[in-house]
């Protein structure tokens, strides 16, 4: 065994002490957000009555390389970061692959994983604008349950629509957000005049995450003091999870460490960004090569089968226009996708650096991927999240290739968190019951054929 | 603020490499185990049909200051130890408390609490004996989740008896256990003479642990090449435990931190035996003086309430006598009492330490223990487990005491794990639902007077 430890963990004053914004290294800048109703690029000053003030600069700025991490925010990212790199020892030997794997582990928090990253920091600047509260959406509830861990800790109300479905079917994490003092109304409501009008029309509905989405930026443009909030997608989101990277480069940095190959999940794009961005600033300055590799559901495969266009974020068609390589804001993933990365489209700043051709993307079918979970769960002890484990499949699949290469390739993949409110899914699996399924072509061009014109 | 960071973590070479047996420095050692047949101790001989002989030695062995931790123990413990030692500052500032407090958390790892520690002991001590697999009971799964994955690293076999009303009301363990190959069958079941018996007489049982521990020795001691193993209550557990006390103590000592007060919740002693030994050394050596408080629920109050008498360890009343603070092996824990710490006696050592008046214990009720868990939650971030929450309560009240007296001590105390598969129990709570229930004395008095008569 190598002197590499297991687990890499650097001290607290190691914690980076800024964001890193990679649009300031991308030649070709990501497409502008545009307001639906005029087609010309959302102003900062329409942005504000939906975002945090500071939080539209960040988005808005394609120039500035480094944000500071307000000392707030720094002693609250103390309170579980770092979080380790690992070694996967158990893994390797597993395969018997002479590749090194290493993960990022962000999992080690109550909400489960990567999310609290931005949480924190956009309830920080809501905060410190003297706002009273933040609304957001949450399907499973991992974005939910992080917002409100941070909203607790800064005294910020939080609203919090929950699709009804999961608000029923899946409690454990409303519960959750509950303990952290949010309050959760499973959407449709009728605490909005959108949701009132979508109960009317359909009164059995058991909700979608486009209509809480509408929900929320309703009640927070409607009541004075509050903001939306969004845990993925958004150029701001990206920024604030560069501290993923950030820590796992200086960790790797610390043993001599360079990946050949970075491996992330990709749903909106908030994990694979923070994970990829120091490295892929490097790249893009010319300074390293790196292979990076998007790992999405063949159930929901908007990079790999997607195309790149502007479309609206939601599917009620209320938020602004993104250019994203998307499969059209009216597809939803199969009821037998279980996990998470269900999002139509994906973050511009990906979106972009994916045209750009600087990235790969696959697409894995979810029993390989529960394959690949069972897999690790046994060998390196941690139950891993099934949008992670997208990132696994890939990692076991490159190091298998190594394997008959002979190759000593350094893999690098972000386990974005664990698994312990997935276990239907994985109960699913475990008595053989899960299944695959992937959209026909005929499926994805009705979707794509609805993106709205934009000249 | 202090130069104490938020997380004390210890560097893998620091992991400890032994474990420490307080029996060794214990002038009145604790009672021997009896053979319910006989009256007599019971021997190594009759031991070892039961359990594996390298743990029979370490049950027995009362005088080997120091254990060696293999090899094999230690590299699992690498890929989720050491654990950290906390400083809780944000609870500090919101109780406004010139304390100190200090939490050793151990819930950083799937298994979600501190049972891993003795599990993976006992599974690599039944595989260098060369055993198939060993067998245990489970009741809400931690100990069970633990062993899995324990035996899924070994590759040893593992057949759970878990409480039916667990396995059907709380499948989620169950799956955890499952995904790491073992073997869950919900107890009474007809695999076993006894479990058949019992379900001819009480056909709509739900089962007791009582009876899952019945039927897991049935099997171990019928199936050649298995043996059982049990989560907590007996010394070789204790010992195993200890490495959380080590640790904790090198990290602190590393900041030249005494506490002044060790807490630890109390059900059938392994955390508090586990944290306490090293320091409890000091103090029975009569190097340094602590104070040292058990916190057991005021609904299963075998310290505060209980006699010091011999007794069985099961309701089925199969196993060994020992000699334990105990309400009665026929007592079972109000239905409204939601965590653990369910155990009707407690360790023999910590037994035997109490009764010496090296340490002291409180009961507390479970609705101010889950005020507790919730400030806790929102300020530290952690959701912890309702046992652990039993700490945090009285670690909490001894703060404010200090806020009175404007005494600055030093507190520290056990978090052995994490609730995320507890939130029935916050459910109830968050809605206001949750009661108190204390046994009266005449519930007491009636199982109590059924303690077996030896001489």
């Amino acid at each position: 065994m190598s002197n590499i430890p297991y687990k890499i963990y650097l001290s607290e004053e190691e914690i980076p002490d800024k964001w890193y914004n990679v649009r300031a290294d991308m030649k070709n800048k990501p497409a502008p957000l545009l307001n639906p109703g005029t087609g010309q690029p959302l102003t900062a000053e329409e942005m504000s009555g939906i975002f945090c003030e500071e939080l539209v600069k960040q988005e808005l700025d394609n120039d500035t390389a480094y944000f500071p991490i307000p000392e707030e925010i720094r002693n609250f990212y103390k309170m579980y970061r770092p979080s380790p790199v690992v070694r996967a020892y158990c893994l390797e030997k597993k395969l018997g692959t002479p590749a090194e794997i290493y993960y990022k582990f962000e999992g080690n928090n109550t909400s489960g994983s990567h999310k609290l990253n931005s949480a924190i920091a956009q309830a920080y600047y809501a905060k410190q604008q003297g706002l009273k509260g933040v609304t957001t959406e949450t399907g499973a509830g991992q974005w939910g349950t992080a917002l409100s861990m941070a909203c607790a800790y800064l005294g910020l109300d939080l609203k919090v629509y929950m699709v009804k479905c999961s608000y029923e079917q899946k409690p454990f994490r409303r519960e959750v957000m509950r303990t952290y003092g949010a309050s959760v109304t499973p959407s449709p409501s009728n605490t909005t005049e959108v949701g009132r009008k979508i109960l009317a029309e359909f009164p059995g509905t058991t909700g979608s995450l486009g209509c809480a989405i509408s929900e929320a930026v309703e009640v927070a443009v409607t009541n004075p003091g509050y903001r939306y909030v969004l845990g993925s997608v958004l150029n701001q989101v990206l920024l604030h999870q560069s501290i993923i990277g950030l820590e796992a480069k200086k960790a790797l940095d610390k043993y001599g460490v360079t990946p050949d190959i970075i491996i992330g999940c990709a749903g909106g794009g908030s994990n694979l960004g923070g994970l990829i961005s120091p490295f892929m600033g490097e790249k893009l300055r010319g300074e390293k090569d790196y292979r990076f590799i998007a790992v999405e559901p063949a159930s929901c495969p908007s990079f790999t089968r997607g195309v790149y266009a502007y479309d609206f974020c939601d599917t009620g068609k209320i938020c602004p226009l993104a250019k994203m390589y998307t499969l059209g804001s009216s597809f939803i993933p199969s009821a037998n996708h279980a996990g998470g990365l269900r999002f139509h489209g994906m973050s511009s700043t990906l979106s972009q650096l994916y045209d750009d051709k600087l990235m790969e993307a696959v697409a894995v079918e979810q029993t390989s991927v529960f394959e690949a979970a069972e897999m690790f769960a046994r060998v390196e002890g941690i139950l891993p999240a099934p949008e992670s484990s997208h990132a696994i499949r890939v990692a076991i699949d490159e190091a298998l290739k190594c394997k008959e290469t002979g190759e000593k390739k350094k893999i690098l993949f972000g386990l974005t968190g664990t698994g312990y409110f997935d276990l239907v899914a994985y109960e699913k699996f475990n008595n053989g019951e899960m299944s695959d399924y992937i959209p026909t072509d005929e499926d994805l061009a009705k979707s794509i054929s609805q993106l709205p014109k934009v000249k």
